[in-house]
């Protein structure tokens, strides 16, 4: 029924999911008592995330707010860097937390829209409330013009005041 | 940019998402240490819950496993009932860990065959491994067919242990 939808989806998620991806693993009997997986996967537990895109996109309309969404993977040792810098950087938390939807994920969405320049980790996209993809704010690469490394943390501060700035909503 | 899917989901959102459905509240400083939100939402903190749509189709088909996607509002009294007897069900519990790919969402995915008779919360819709929307296996409700109450959880595992015999694929 979905076939159509089926064979885009498939090159998007065989792209994005390395075989280093862990699988989820099953059988509660054999593991003990597992923890309960978190929607913040360790970029701010403090923060409140959005699930999915979709929800992200309702949210930023409704609060007339940028959406920020990081891509990156749990097995990726650049997003787990990059992971524990924007969580211990209290200026990037709050700015998060008061003027962002925020969105992380492990798997690509179906909209090519949040992958300019292709799909890598960890790569941040931002969204204007008006649903346009801020393709013009980029980190310092020019091969994966949305990656940023650790030390580029005032960098993506700056990104998001930037993005702060609404583009005029044309709607 | 992506004005077109905008039109679509905007829709969809709108009747998704009720005047009940609780905004996220911003300002740490205000309200305290907040608890991290979880995938789970409930629905069971010891399973392994897909983040999105997408994430589930992957898991689905790299697993060989039928999805079941759970659809519910956190302020809506019949998802509360359901979402409580479903997660103290050993038996549910024990199969959803086992045997499925399991996804519980608050918002509509633009997918119109996870809709097969409309929007309501809660329903609960099987998508076979091959990618197929099962819309043959129905609730008690003529009028809500993948809606259950708190009494039909006997029927939803039996609809469970259907959607484990696998449709044939013909990928």
């Amino acid at each position: 029924m979905i076939r159509g939808l089926l064979s885009v989806l498939l090159v998007l998620v065989a792209v994005a999911v390395s075989s280093s991806l862990a699988k989820p693993e099953k059988n509660i009997a054999k593991r003990g008592k597992r923890i309960p997986q978190t929607l913040s996967r360790g970029w701010g537990d403090q923060l409140i995330w959005a699930q999915t895109y979709e929800e992200a996109l309702y949210w930023a309309r409704a609060q007339n707010k940028p959406l920020m969404v990081i891509f990156h993977l749990e097995d990726c040792p650049h997003s787990a860097s990059m992971k524990k810098v924007f969580a211990e950087d209290k200026d990037i938390q709050k700015v998060a937390d008061e003027d962002f939807i925020i969105l992380n994920l492990v798997y690509e969405t179906t909209d090519k829209h949040l992958s300019p320049d292709g799909q890598y980790v960890p790569r941040i996209i931002f969204v204007d409330p008006s649903m346009t993809v801020r393709a013009d704010i980029t980190g310092r690469y020019s091969n994966r013009m949305y990656a940023y490394e650790p030390s580029d943390i005032k960098l993506l501060l700056s990104n998001m005041q930037k993005a702060k700035k609404l583009l005029k909503t044309e709607l």
